[in-house]
Order: C-alpha cells, then sequence, then structure tokens
C-alpha cells in the first residue's frame, strides 16, 4: 500500500528534488504536482526547466501541473510536500492544512511557530505529538510539520547525539562553510564565488541559533520548550556545489574526552524510516576529513559525517558535514513525511 | 643611504615575493640571495623556477646564488630575510645571528622563545627592546626577529585594536578560511581542493592560539608576557588563490557596541614605515565584505580588511581578512626589516 | 583640451568598466551618464549596483543619470559611448546618430551592416573612411562605430599580424576557452560552472566567423569588402574570472615557419593612441602560456598574449589571450573613442 | 568460473581506480598487486596512500603487496593489468609478456609499436589478432594489448561511428578541455589551474594525432595500417576534476548532413562484454550539453557523450565527453580485458 502524495511548488530546485526521491521511493506515490498559475495546465515536462543530473521520470513528465490551492490538488492525496518560497508558504500552506491536508515543509515560514513541530525524524520525532495541540487550536484537520535549515540539519544531530550520551550542552559556537546550492539554482552568480568567500549569508546565522535550540527542547505535552544552550553562528558561501561543512566548538556541564564524544558519535541510533542510514554519523579519525566532496554522500547523501573530534581551549571542537539539498532539504522533507505515515498522521 | 640585504633561501615561493617586493624597495638594495648547495655558484635565474607574474627583475636574475651559511654572504650586508623551511631554519638561522647578522624571519621555527620577539610593527613594535636580553643571553651580536604565521597576522590587529580602545579581552573563537598559496605553490594539489574544503592544517590552530597571546602580551623590561585571553581556532583550506578570511568572535569584560568596534578598528594607528598601509584596518559597512577576491589587495596587500561587525549572542562577532603572502608573510618580514632599520638594531 | 563624453547604459557592467576607464584618461571628460528611465533623475550612485573592485569615483556618483534620449544628453557632449543591450542598442543608437553625436559602441547590434566601421584601431583603423559613405548614405551629422566581440578581439590581432607579414591567410580553425566575466555579472551560475565547462555560447561562434572576416577585408574608398578567408570556431565557456584562451590553427599560401609567426606577431606595430600597448602582441617562448590568470593583464589589459606557436599538421597552430572586459569591450569602445577623435571625427 | 588477475602498479593513482572497479567484478578476482620495492611485503592497507571515494575493499587491504617482477606473482594468475610509469612500464613490461603472462596496459609507452594492439573493444577489437604475429616476432607466451591515451578514447569512438556509416573522414580538428585528474592525484598544483587554464600538456597532442590513426586503421592480417585521415589536436587543462571534454571539426568526403552524423552516433553498436555501456554514444539534442559534471558518468563512466552536431564552415563540427579515470584510463584496461578473455587469449 503506498500513500499518494503531492509535491507544492514542484517546478523548482528542491520540488525536482523531492521528485527524484519520490519517484522510485517504495511507500510513496506521485499523484499531484503544482506550480505558479502560469504553469497549471501544462505537462510538467514543459513547465520544468530540469536541472537534475538524471532524467525527469517519464510518467511524471507527462503529468499536468495545477495550480497551488486546496481545491486543485485531488482529495485522496493526504500528504504533500512543500518547497516554495518562504513567503509563497506563508500564503498557501495554511488553506491546505485547513483543508485537511498533512503537509511537510521545507520551506522557512512557519518554523518557529509554538505549535508548530520543526522535526529531524532521528532526533526530535516525539515533537510530533504537539500536532494534537496545533490541530486543537487552529481547528485543522490537516497537519503542518516543517523540517529545519539545511545548516541547522547539518549539526544539530551531533548535538543531539552528545544529550543522548548525558553530556549537557552550555554553549556552542558554529562557523559555516556552505555550498552554492544552498542558494538555489541561481543563487550565487559565478562572479561572486570563483577564487572567492562570502562571509555572509542573509538571516541564515539566526535559524541556525534558534532552530537548534527548538530541535533540542522537549514538549511536555502542552507546550515545545526550548533547549537552554546558548549558540552564536558565523555562516559563510565557498566555491563548492553541494555540502555545507561546520566547524563547531562546544562548552559542555561535564569535561568528555575527544573519544567519549566520537563514542556518543557513532552510538547514536538512526531509525527505520526508509530514508534514514544507518549509522546516522559517520565517524572520521582522520583529522583531514569529512570534505564537502569525497563525504557529501555518505548515507545516500542522509547520513551526518563527523571528524576532527580533538580538545579546544574551552572544551571540545569538531567539525560535520551533510549533503544540503538531500539530508538538509528535499531528503529532510521526504524523511518527515515517512515518519508522518508511521505514526498514524497520515 | 640604502641597506644592503640578503635573502636566505631565495629560490622559495616566499623568496621569491621578498625579492619582488624589495627591488624596487627605496630603503634596501638585494646584495646576497642564498639557497641550497646544489644551487650555488649560479645565476639566480638558471636555479629559482619563477612563478610570480612580474618578471625576474633584470639585476636579480644574473645575481650568483651562494649557500645559506655566514661564510658565503659578504659582510657588509647587516640585514638577512629568511624564509627557509622551518626544519632549516632553525639549523642556519643561528649561525648568522653569531656571525653578526641580523634576520628578519617568517620561518616558524624559534617563534615562541622567550626572547625572540615576534613581531608586527604596528602592534607590538615595542617587543624589540627584548632584542638587549636576546644579545646578552645568546652573547649573539646578531639578532633574530619574527614575524607570525600569515592567519596569525590577519586577525591579531583586530584584538589590539580592541585593547587599545580599553577593551579588555576574555575569549576568542576564530575560524579561517586559507587560500591555497599558504601552503606553498605545491601545498595543495587541484584535485584536493576543487569544488571542496579540507577543515584541517597541520599544526595551524596551535600557531593562531599561542602567537596571538605572545603578540598582545606585554615586555616589562626583562621578559615577554603573555596576554590571558584564551584563544579557540579552527582551521580551513578552501579553493581560493590569496587572502585568508577569518570569522571571530569575542568576549569582553565590557559590552562594546558594534558601532564601538567598528571604530576602535578604524581608528586604530598604524605607522609611517614605507610598508605600513594606512588605514591600518580597513572597515566595511556592507555585511558581505571582506571577500578574498575583492579585498585581498587592500593597501597593497598590507592592510587589515574587517566586516561583519554585529552582535553575537556571546559578545561581539566579525570577519577580517587579509593577504596572507604580503602581509602575512613576505611583507610581514619586510616590515620587520623597516622597523628594526627605524629602531637602530641595524 | 578635454573631449566631454558620455556614457549610454552607464548602470551596467560594461557601463561601470567605461566609467573606470574614463575617469582618470587624460583625453575625455565624463559629461553624461545615461540609463533606464527609471533612473533617471537619480545620482548614480544611487542607482548603479557597483561591482568594480575600485570604489566609484566621487564626481561621477554624484552626476544625475538622465534617460536614454538625445534630448536628455547636453549638446556640448559629441561623443557618447555606448555598452547597451544589443536589442536597446539596435532602437537609440540610430537617433543619437542623426541628433549628431558621435557613438562608439561595445553593443552587437549593427556590427555587419555594410556601412558601420567595425574597428579594432590597431588592425582596421583605415575602416573609419566609411563613415563619409555612412554620412552621405543616412544623412548623419552623427556617426556609429563598432567594436567587435570580446572572443573576435582575442584572436583577430594575429590574423592581422600574419597577413601584414605578407602571410596569406586561407583557413582558421579556432577553439575559445571563454571566461564568466563575459556573460555579464549574472550570466552564468556558480551551479552552471564550478567543476564543469559548457561548449555552447549562443550566437558566438557566428560572431567570430564573420566579423573576423569583415575586421582583416579592405575599404576600397567606396565599400567594404570581407577577407576571404574561411573561419571556424567552437565556443566553451569555463570556471575562469577573466580573459578568453584560443586555441588557433591556420592554413596558408606560404609555408611560414614558427619562428616566422612569433617574428611576425612581435614586430606588428601597435599606435600612439593613450589605450593601446606597446608591443601590441606579447609573444610567450613558454609553451605553457598564455594563461588567463597570469597573463590577462599584459599591457594593463590592452595586450593581447600569444603563445605555443609550433608546427601543425595543417600549418601552423597557436594560442592566444585577451582580457575580455578591458581589451575586449570597455577599452576597445575607449579606443575606438581615441581614434574618432585623433582622426577628427570627433 | 573467474579468472585470477593481478594489477601491476597497484598503489598509483589508476592502480586503485583498477582495484575498485576489479574488487566487484564478476569476472575476475584480484590475485596479485605490485609496487615498488620498498612497498613489497606489507600489506596494500599500509603502503597505498588510498585516494578513492569508496573505501579499500576489506580483502585487498590484507593482500601483501610484491615486488613488480614475473618471480613475484604467483603462475596461476594469467592476466595483469598495468597502470605504471611509461618509463617503468617500458622496462617491466616485457619480461611479464616473456614469462607468459598477458598484459592489458594503459601505460603509454610501446603503444606506437607495429606489433602492440592499441585497442578499444567497441572499435576495433580485431587488432587482437596481431597478437598472433607479435607473439610469434618477439618469442612470447605470453601478450601485451595497451589502451589508448585518455582524450584519444574521448573522440576516437565518434570518428568510428563516421566511418562504420560509410562517412571517409579526411581531416580532423580536435581541441580539448581536460579535467586535472587526467595529470595523477599530484599533477596539477591548485596555485597552477584555479581561475585559470593552461594551454599545454606534454607530448599530449602527438598521442591524439597517432593514436587516433592506429585506431581506425585496419590490420590485414600481417600489419597493422594507420588510417589515412589526417588530425591536429590543440590540449588544454582546466579546472574540472574528471571528464575531457573536445571540440572536433571534421572534413569528409561526403557531405553529411547533421542529422546523419546524430543518428551515425546513435546507432554505433557497442558491444556485450561486462564493462561495455549499451549504448556506447549518448547524443544529446541540447546544445550546451554535454557538460563534464553533468555527463561524465552516463553509462557508469564507459559511456561517450556527444552533442552540438551542427555544420561548420569546413563540414561538421561536434563536441565529445568522456570520463578520463573510467572509460579513459582504468575502465579502458579492464575492459580490454575482458575482450581478452572473451577472445581466448588468456
Amino acid at each position: 500500500m503506498t500513500v499518494r502524495v503531492g509535491v507544492l511548488g514542484a517546478t523548482g530546485a528542491v520540488g525536482q528534488r523531492l521528485i527524484q526521491l519520490l519517484e522510485p521511493h517504495p511507500e510513496f506515490e506521485i499523484a499531484a504536482l503544482t506550480a505558479s498559475d502560469e504553469s497549471a495546465g501544462h505537462p510538467y515536462r514543459d513547465v520544468a526547466k530540469w536541472r537534475i543530473d538524471t532524467p525527469i521520470p517519464e510518467e511524471v513528465g507527462e503529468m499536468t501541473v495545477t495550480a497551488t490551492t486546496p481545491e486543485a490538488v485531488p482529495d485522496d492525496v493526504p500528504l504533500l510536500f512543500s518547497s516554495l518560497p518562504s513567503t509563497v508558504g506563508a500564503k498557501v500552506e495554511t488553506p491546505f492544512c485547513e483543508a485537511g491536508y498533512v503537509v511537510s515543509s521545507n520551506s522557512s515560514n512557519a518554523r518557529m511557530e509554538s505549535d508548530v513541530p520543526l522535526v529531524i525524524p532521528e532526533v526530535n520525532g516525539d515533537h510530533l505529538e504537539a500536532l494534537e495541540i496545533q490541530r486543537e487550536e487552529r481547528g485543522w484537520d490537516g497537519a503542518l510539520v516543517k523540517n529545519p535549515n539545511c545548516s541547522t540539519i547539518t549539526f544539530v544531530p551531533t548535538l543531539a547525539a552528545l544529550a543522548e550520551a548525558g553530556i549537557g550542552l552550555e554553549t556552542v559556537h558554529v562557523a559555516t562553510l556552505q555550498a552554492v546550492s544552498g542558494a538555489g539554482y541561481d543563487g550565487v552568480t559565478s562572479m561572486e564565488i570563483i577564487d572567492n568567500a562570502i562571509p555572509h549569508i542573509g538571516s541564515e546565522e539566526a535559524k541556525l541559533e534558534t532552530e537548534s535550540r527548538k530541535l533540542l527542547g522537549e514538549f511536555d505535552g502542552t507546550a515545545l520548550a526550548d533547549h537552554e544552550m546558548e549558540v552564536a553562528a558565523s555562516c559563510n558561501r565557498i566555491p563548492t556545489i553541494d555540502g555545507h561543512l561546520e566547524n563547531v566548538w562546544i562548552e559542555t556541564s561535564e569535561d568528555p574526552s575527544p573519544e567519549e564524544v566520537r563514542e556518543a558519535f557513532a552510538e547514536y541510533p538512526s531509525l527505520s524510516l526508509h530514508s534514514s542510514p544507518e549509522p546516522l554519523i559517520h565517524v572520521f579519525e582522520d583529522p583531514e576529513r569529512p570534505q564537502p566532496r569525497l563525504d557529501r554522500t555518505v548515507g545516500d547523501g542522509m547520513a551526518i559525517a563527523a571528524g576532527g573530534v580533538r580538545e579546544s581551549t574551552f572544551g571540545i571542537q569538531y567539525n560535520c558535514l551533510a549533503h544540503n539539498t538531500l539530508r538538509g532539504a528535499a531528503g529532510a522533507s521526504v524523511l518527515n513525511g515517512e515518519l508522518l505515515v508511521e505514526e498514524g498522521y497520515v
């Protein structure tokens, strides 16, 4: 039994990645593709400027794109993946949830709202329980679940592994070296980035600092409470295609050795969901790893790569890396969809 | 009146940069070039694999290279610039100092020895006073002065500006995005770095952490004392040709506003030495600057570029950048040579 | 005595380069800046998104931008530099010429029209004589002169040098490796070009094939006749910032040796115009040169670099390179302006 | 029944690729690994600096490396893959052939010797018949078979397809844009190639010009005769990791339309060997394809990608691309090994 699913914003860069992941997915069947009003009514092949390195799946290419409204999407498509620009997402996701659709969204709007679960399944899948409150308060039959920003997803699983091992997180400094694909296909021009780096990505630092605390926070049955650690982020764009690399320094209430940290990473449990990798965190001994080009596809692009775990002046420091358009975007939404199905929300 | 100078290790990458800077220098005259025994006795043009984008100066090309020994260098060449591999520098610099030569060295050996001044002229030129102790203790007629590592030079002037403005530095986190030229011409292969980044540069982090404290420390007339701030560094290599970019977070005893920090940077005094830029620190308002390709040549490659000064979770954070082979290596040694002459040590 | 000049399309990428070249120019004074209707009436500083690595010249930043119409430009500005998109140039250049302005244009429209001189001053400055016919036939008081495409400018001077040396050109094959700046600031995204190359640049090949024959053709007093050589071009975009590199094979009626070809290049005369380099063609013996990053600035970016001259299966082959936004675009227009003044057309 | 095989020069870059391809190969079993005398006697894991992005196969890592001499390799290993530097290959391949081993070699030595088959199985597998003459003349029990240079392999299949379609080839001009991996792991430094291109690769042009004529030549039962077409090549290194892109112009005795050329490419038969792709030549309609990063892995890196087929001033021109370390090196040798087994030479 497969679940019929739709993609909101199917012609965009993440929309294309979603189709690439959903088409061969054993649990899902692509049954609806939406885009802007101009694209509605046309075959997907004619309106998508396809930029994925595998061809458009034959059947998907022939599907007729619809408008991005609840009326245009068939009722028997209970689960929708959303990769809309956040300004659009902010307008259209609510009507879909009101109309009874469950929306697994990669868009940044509403991520920090108190009754919207922001979820990495292996880290805080239990936050889905907040959907009861969401439905009650908002009067929705559907539901809205978010995955975090790609740069947040890269380092939060390592913090979760430390928390799981009983290591109390107090402060986190994180510097990111982010790939150009994170800005979308046209987001960074070649003139901006060849032989260069840009030490600023608009509003990205705030996402790492706030989303990470929500992800590691607790749901006590009535509300989501942020974790009390404090996080400071500094974000950079560098000339890599895919894979966000991050330098992390942590201060903790304990004084774990690098070996204990490596063990905490290696032993952090994954899930049996289709898109969950085993292990979740791949730990390198070589201090030169992880590297974006070599390691972004560990676990089919769904694992976290960590390395360089060492004593720091203030505690521990290490590096981590994840594939920003797989684990960090489209794959994150698909994985949340898998969890929503398994937990009975769809 | 020009000072006759020599270059130890003249055929190497930094040696070539030294020649490029010294040849047109109004205060210096190149009078000796040394290299390995195999190169000795040959015209410089025949033994240097010249890789600078300006041609070999005509007269330099015809100079005869000598061995790297005090006997081979004329006595009337009082000042020597050294850019030897640190293992070689550790062996040969001492004999030169014993023989009465003043050595301004970019090599990393001996930088942390207590009676060896580690100097950025605009920051701690007064540390040269320790040369009295050096000469007395070691019985040298000559002297040995070091400049710091290129990645250290990039961020220390910004810290010095804060200290100068009365802001008490307590902790510093610094992440570096370093250019490939920092590893020497053959140091990073293209297979290693295209579409990639490497989160490790051997022993580089320790240099930032220890050299910075020595540079900001005080000489009390008898000994050099480290500054008490604590520094944690994380170093990355990225695909840029020249220019090290650094993300810095500081915690201070005061609570300066970003505006106060920008003012401290902009008002930090430079020197009237030939190679000192005016201003020393170029402050950008645009949060996307500084960027390596756009800003590495501010102040003819001898200035520090700073930007993105903003409130951080823990204090202040900002970015800075310097040209690693000019301000960070050859230019740093030449500048130290200028100070040694001005202060009467040559 | 300086000539008052204007820039049509002053806010664009080439417009900015034109301002950078014209502001310090000893013969020209910037007296008019035009742009789109939305920008008209505002200070240049407020409407130009300045991307040149030197700052906006102070006085230029404060000039008020006007609309791109003859009425909006003062009458005492006789010479205009045009860097408009070709569709815009096709509409507005004619009214300016009718109104008496002399237009030196980098836009691709009208380049192949029979009474429009397409000029590289050192190659075919005498083609300006066709302006008599242009003025007579079109009833213009002004005049329209074009410079070729950046990729055409790179190899045509080498062909002209061979023709000057009496070597009869029969066939030319040319493959280009073009820098991203040739497509404008936003022309090539980083996702398209990092770790990649694109073997197609729309309509570029036809430009090399037809413009080159017009440039080497003759003006017999009444008409411009194309050179009879045949040219086949293949164009590629590669991940370089500036500098177009080209591989050239030629078949000739003679059988020149590589040494004769090198001599023809080296001895080809330059002009005494302000922006003409001396020599025009810089010849390298090292077969690995010219290279874009090392050699794009020879002759302040206005020279042609050539190297690798060798016997080929079919005749001679060699490589050449020029800075595409200096010699190949803005500098080309400025140089044509200098020639127009010297020849009395302004 | 698998064939036991060995790798000569197993620690090098191509040697590692060979192991990556041979380990999971259904027809081969790795039974011997040789390297320099210093490595002999040690486990492979300890002496290979492994740089492939998949891990060292467990069993291979534990194999003991031997010297590269016939005595050191077990007699029951009939087929050896050689990826030695050509100077080493020139010395050691002959003793192995004398001792009865069949050597499938990627090394450039001996490629043009008249009784050494230079083979691309899909193109000229029948050239293996020359082995009879080789064995007779040289008195070998073994045999020596070569695959061409990576840049040769990229364009020759397209020429073969035209010949197969009855199109008489007369002249070929080919410009290459080659990836850095073609020079080996340390072959191109990052300082040489970032934001740059190098219009020269030592002796590469001669390889394209001569190997191509041998490959398309005929074996008449007694000797290999070169094809009579004439080829001129110009080779460039560009900043791509993998995938050689080539621009090709052809003049033919017929006057084929671009459509006929595309058909000839698409219909050119592949083989049923394990590593032969189906189709051999993948034809793109989009003139911007093939591109190295997008298309180097077509046919698991063993196919040729072609596109941009268009009329040229002199005939037809098009672009082609192949993965230089798979189809162009290690994969080429493995494929020749498969053919040698199928044809009964092993």
